[in-house]
């Protein structure tokens, strides 16, 4: 039988809905006795199905079920161009139910919640998680508990509404809601399938198996992408660790986390040795959906990034906006801030000298542009006012 | 070698950048002097490989694609429930690279401008044409033209611009701009990829190969679609036919496109019994994206329905937003309202009996929620404002 386990003392725990470890607070991950790779995605279009192998129960239910997973894996020439790399891949988790990277660790959270006999789930979240945790309780028929912020406009709002979720503004100290929601929900029975939830994370890995299962399993040296509280790259290494036990692949490759410098705990810690994340104080960057100043995983990435699995950089909000702006102009592909942040990263690394041409490389562009339109104004976006029957003189 | 050919008079042209008839101004379609199934999802996962049976061009260049099609094709237990109908699929085009279902036509129409040497592509349109033509530009490295009217919020604008496209807000008659355009894309070399464009049409009718794909090409009996300018219509029609000529499936399904009452040239002029669209006056409907008075395709939808292979039916702004409601609260998708239709149709037709329990349905639902968020405000969403040492007793 799987288990839970401290990723920090190794205790373990039967699996249950429990978090974190009652000795050292720490997240608990799902660890298997044996495991099997996954079907190929050319075999089992169902992402549940697909992954039963990779997941801690074999018996779960395809029809909770939105048909995420198996998004875009692309090449990006005009990238490769201006950096010198000759090898890179883009992973385009836009393409997901409700457009982000969440849904692949809400479809698992919320099989654990039908499972546990739970009837209602939640998060605290103003963005990508509270429309994934709202549309997979729709589906499933479970209640959805969301907490966000008391100054949140409608127009981000009303998308995560739309699914009928139970939504409360909290009104005060919104830092605390965090850890009273994990205590009022276990007390009313609400799962909270939070970042670091340890179904979430096994959910969230599927990416990097998608990633390889991709490439045919050829060698990667890096898998670049954005990182905040920490779940999803806790997951990613999780998953190319046991694609590697597995023997899929013959080394796993580096996982490379980026954060926007005006939000950036880990990098931080990291840079200076240190093994314990600290409060980062007012985080100030327009990649809000990776903007957590007390990253609940982020001891978890440090010790990664001690043992040489991981690596932290960090990117400035004009590196921010030039990466989402390449990438609209010269890609095609329309992402929100956060979702850029890889992309600023492999321009810088590409031009420091970090990353070299002949590095194989896959980053993992988290949620769609369409999430966070608030940022467009801060481009300088043209367009042209012309009388119609002037139109034909004014073409570019 | 395919030719183009007039859908009224028959007439045929070559394989070139022309787009109507000259005898009948009838729009061209692409025919085939003979035709191989497309390869399966589960054997070739890139849009455009895996088509080329179904294209006028074996080598096209695959680097173009933005990972389009091969979206989503989910049960709809809870609509299933409500209804009666045992046998219910929707396809969610909401996963396409720009989030709506114009991704294929663009996909194809892009390689067709590429081919005929064209430095340009161009669009009249504010919405999901827009995003789509300058998305697949910006890829292709050709410049876009994209025509919108003088009104148009810049937070509808941005979304669009953000791809580096030519935007031009035309002052005055919009109506009459989309004629112009087409006049002077010739003049210029900018190809004008609108909605019944040919090459376009053959990129969209993938959408109903994917749906029979993937129901293992077993007997359908309705596609049921929003329809507009009658394009996405025309090419799912033809692609049923090409299906039946071909021999997967031994019955074509009735295709049903869906309008909404406050724009439905095609269901007047049907419901009347006339070969010809006639102008629908202002439109007045919340599902925009289908808002077209005058479709250019509409007289060869309206020969299909003379002939069986098609029906028309219209419903309400009522109807739309209960459908957008009900697919969000019980299925957990979110659509534009215009990707609302085939759903209100479906639990109209149900309900009157014109649907039975038996019969096999797959609907599409074209574009994302997030292409137009301001309809939200109609629908009177939820959420409580509470202290935040007052949640816990607030939790419902």
């Amino acid at each position: 039988m799987p288990t839970l386990t401290c990723v920090s003392c190794g205790k373990t725990y039967p699996l249950a809905t429990g978090l974190r470890c009652s000795c050292c607070n720490e997240p608990l991950e799902i660890r298997y006795e044996s495991l099997k790779p996954p079907a190929r995605i050319k075999d089992e279009p169902c992402f549940i199905t697909r992954n039963a192998n990779i997941f801690p129960w074999s018996d779960l239910r395809p029809e909770l079920s939105l048909g995420e997973g198996a998004t875009p894996l692309l090449e990006a020439p005009n990238l490769q161009q201006e950096t010198g790399l000759n090898f890179l891949y883009l992973k385009n988790e836009t393409a997901n139910p409700t457009w982000s990277f969440k849904d692949r660790g809400t479809a698992l959270g919320v099989q654990a919640a039908v499972r546990f006999g739970l009837r209602a789930i939640g998060t605290v979240s103003s963005g990508n998680m509270a429309a994934s945790i709202a549309a997979y309780a729709a589906r499933a028929g479970l209640a959805a508990y969301i907490f966000v912020q008391e100054n949140m406009p409608a127009v981000k709002i009303e998308p995560i509404a739309i699914y009928n979720p139970c939504l409360y503004r909290g009104i005060g100290d919104y830092g605390q809601l965090y850890f009273n929601a994990l205590r009022w929900g276990e007390k009313h029975g609400i799962y909270f399938i939070s970042s670091d939830n340890p179904f979430r994370v096994e959910g969230q890995k599927t990416v990097a198996f998608e990633i390889l299962d991709q490439l045919n399993y050829q060698q990667l040296d890096y898998i670049i992408m954005p990182v905040s509280s920490g779940g999803n790259m806790a997951g990613v290494i999780k998953a190319v660790e046991e694609m590697e036990k597995m023997g899929l692949i013959k080394t796993a490759p580096q996982v490379i986390g980026v954060q926007a410098e005006g939000c950036c705990p880990i990098y931080k810690a990291a840079a200076e040795g240190k093994d314990q994340i600290e409060h980062f104080g007012q985080p100030n960057t327009i990649a809000r959906a990776i903007s957590n100043p007390i990253p609940p995983s982020g001891n978890r990435i440090l010790r990664k990034v001690q043992q040489g699995r991981a690596r932290i950089v960090a990117v400035s909000e004009k590196e921010i906006l030039a990466a989402q702006s390449f990438l609209a102009h010269q890609e095609g592909l329309f992402v929100q801030p956060a979702g850029a942040v890889p992309v600023a990263a492999i321009r810088k690394l590409a031009r420091e000298g970090s990353l070299k041409p002949s590095d194989k490389i896959a980053a993992i562009l988290t949620g769609s542009g369409l999430k966070d339109t608030s940022v467009l104004a801060q481009h300088r976006l043209k367009f042209n006012q012309v009388p119609v029957d002037k139109l034909e003189q004014a073409l570019c």
